[in-house]
């Protein structure tokens, strides 16, 4: 294993369990304010850990501005002392009244949430109205994925126009994910980046033209965000998200992206089920599955384990060295898709410099906090 | 949607929000005892659904095993009054303490554990003796799915002996897990249990031979449990799992096994991009994404719906009636694998006769309560 995953005594942690290796995190976050220049640009996502403790690191190393997708991420952040919160999902049903009283909650947080249709915009500031509070919301802008938001074009200028002529609500920019721009060439990353901020900055000068205020653009994504960075424009904020702790996903998709894995999961030889296989205790409830099952974790030392199945609690690989391994037997495994595997964990063992240092809860992998 | 889906006020009801109907589950319960004729024959997994309530509710019908695969389970199983657990999991690593652990908090309940390797048997025997304890030992055979296990044969005969002659552990019988035994037709699904079954008492009879106990073999899945139960022998003891909620993908898999999806998933509708799209709030990190994407959930009320994206808080699909639906619109989901879908919330909200009558905590979904 690379020095860099060192675990002096593995002993008393319980696998498959969540590594955070805080060194390598550190590097990230350091990394991530060295492509933007400045952490004032940076409005990072939690959902990737959903932990309070990297939450502080970063507010640390001055990124006061953070992204979330559920009411229990924002309410983490809140207790994490983070002023600026970007609710970057469309609020519908009991979620309206969860908004409403989060700002009564904490009225001195910049909550911003976002809108694409007129019923919720409609709901929310009526809500917000009833109860004597303001909210700020930004449109959420479809840059091509077709999974929310409106196309830049006349429909986003009038629902602009809606929010901002809503009681209740203040119009407080735009929203710009652009997950579809994953192409693993970096050329055509930037080109395609560049059309969608071309496309964004019209229809700003266009609100602008018309006497709206559009006081921020949040934008972009992991793969993206360096390019939005590179923008000279002081009202774009970058969302990287995956990076903040990696996988092999990410890795293998944004190659010009020098971020390390930095959480890892522990597992153990539970079986030997034949000459040519071994069983690990890393089922789908312990690692994500959302990627194909031969892809879902890489074993750093053991390059050749082909995945055959998977199940809740095991996963079986087959490899030439299977012969090497017997029950309780440890590696460590990357997992493709580190966010939805962070949820998964109530809780990650944090390791620094070999020694195990500390035990962070997932605090937002409750659906619900408080609010 | 169905009579027996009615839900008569959601509006408080978060989404995405698991939904446990409990007439159904009730129903569920009283067939799988109707299947077997007696509910001391049944050993139903607990990993289905983790939590506490409904293991009461299976106590209160007489069903007292009860099978798990975490140590997180077997706690709650624990807690909630089970005195006779079988952790269907071969013991490795921190485990082993746990075990000893187990054994000292609650020395009234019957705990078997399973094993296939001479390596965790020692350190097995070696941890119960040292603490003073001992443990039920079950040999876990591989019928076939080259997950876990000995086949039947010598080398498990030899290992079997080695368990009964360790210090701390009890030859306590056969574990015979047969997930490869999925066949939809039924016909060929009882061949295929009834040739596992006789490899299984087979090797059952050599070790009486030999001068060995066993007591109780552990047999089956929810595709194949009522089949052995047919089988007369008063030491076999059945497991079903998923069919105490059902899903999807059991229903397709086993037609003859007539149990109704009891756990829902309340979605909303939070975008509308474009005329044959709809986006719900019902990404991976509320429902299980171990099936493939275009298939990981199913809308009683939207049969046409086609997945086209999924992520961690959105589901995209494709409909032709997509213009009937608007942001807040409600539908219910049912999982295609509800098991690990259960596992990725933290409470779940209990319905019936279509009031929403309690909320219960998905208590083991957190690998690590106490012990």
């Amino acid at each position: 294993m690379d020095a860099c995953y060192q675990i002096d005594d593995t002993s008393q942690i319980i696998s498959p369990g969540m590594i955070i290796f805080k060194d390598l995190l550190e590097d990230n976050l350091r990394k991530m304010i060295e492509l933007v220049g400045d952490p004032a640009r940076l409005r990072p996502h939690c959902k990737t850990h959903k932990m309070r403790e990297i939450i502080q690191l970063e507010l640390s190393l001055g990124i006061v501005k953070h992204k979330a997708a559920t009411f229990a991420e924002a309410e983490m952040l809140a207790e994490a002392g983070v002023k600026d919160i970007c609710l970057a999902y469309n609020l519908v049903g009991p979620n309206i009244a969860r908004a409403v009283e989060f700002r009564k909650r904490w009225p001195d947080v910049s909550l911003q949430v976002t809108a694409d249709h007129p019923t919720p915009i409609e709901q929310l500031g009526e809500a917000m109205t009833a109860a004597g509070v303001e909210i700020e919301v930004l449109l959420d802008l479809n840059t091509g994925q077709n999974r929310t938001g409106l196309e830049p074009g006349p429909a986003a200028v009038e629902l602009y126009q809606m929010i901002a002529n809503t009681p209740g609500l203040i119009a407080a920019g735009l929203h710009v994910y652009d997950g579809q721009n994953h192409q693993v060439d970096f050329q055509e990353r930037e080109t395609a980046v560049l059309a969608v901020w071309n496309d964004v900055s019209q229809l700003r000068d266009q609100l602008i033209t018309e006497g709206l205020k559009v006081p921020r653009i949040v934008a972009g994504a992991t793969g993206s965000f360096p390019i939005f960075a590179k923008i000279d424009d002081p009202d774009i904020e970058v969302c990287p998200g995956t990076c903040v702790l990696h996988d092999v996903g990410y890795g293998e998709l944004f190659p010009d992206l020098k971020f390390t894995p930095a959480a890892l999961i522990l597992t153990r030889v539970i079986s030997r089920p034949g000459p040519d296989r071994i069983t690990f205790d890393l089922g789908y409830k312990a690692i994500a599955s959302d990627p194909a099952m031969e892809n879902r974790c890489r074993f750093p030392d053991l390059p050749d384990a082909k995945a055959v199945l998977q199940n809740e609690e095991h996963l079986v690989v087959m490899s030439q060295r299977a012969n090497e391994f017997q029950p309780g037997d440890e590696l460590l495994a990357i997992p493709r898709h580190v966010c939805p595997t962070s949820a998964l964990h109530k809780s990650v063992t944090v390791v620094s410099g070999g020694k195990v240092v500390d035990h962070w809860n997932v605090a937002a992998r409750d659906r619900f906090i408080s609010v």
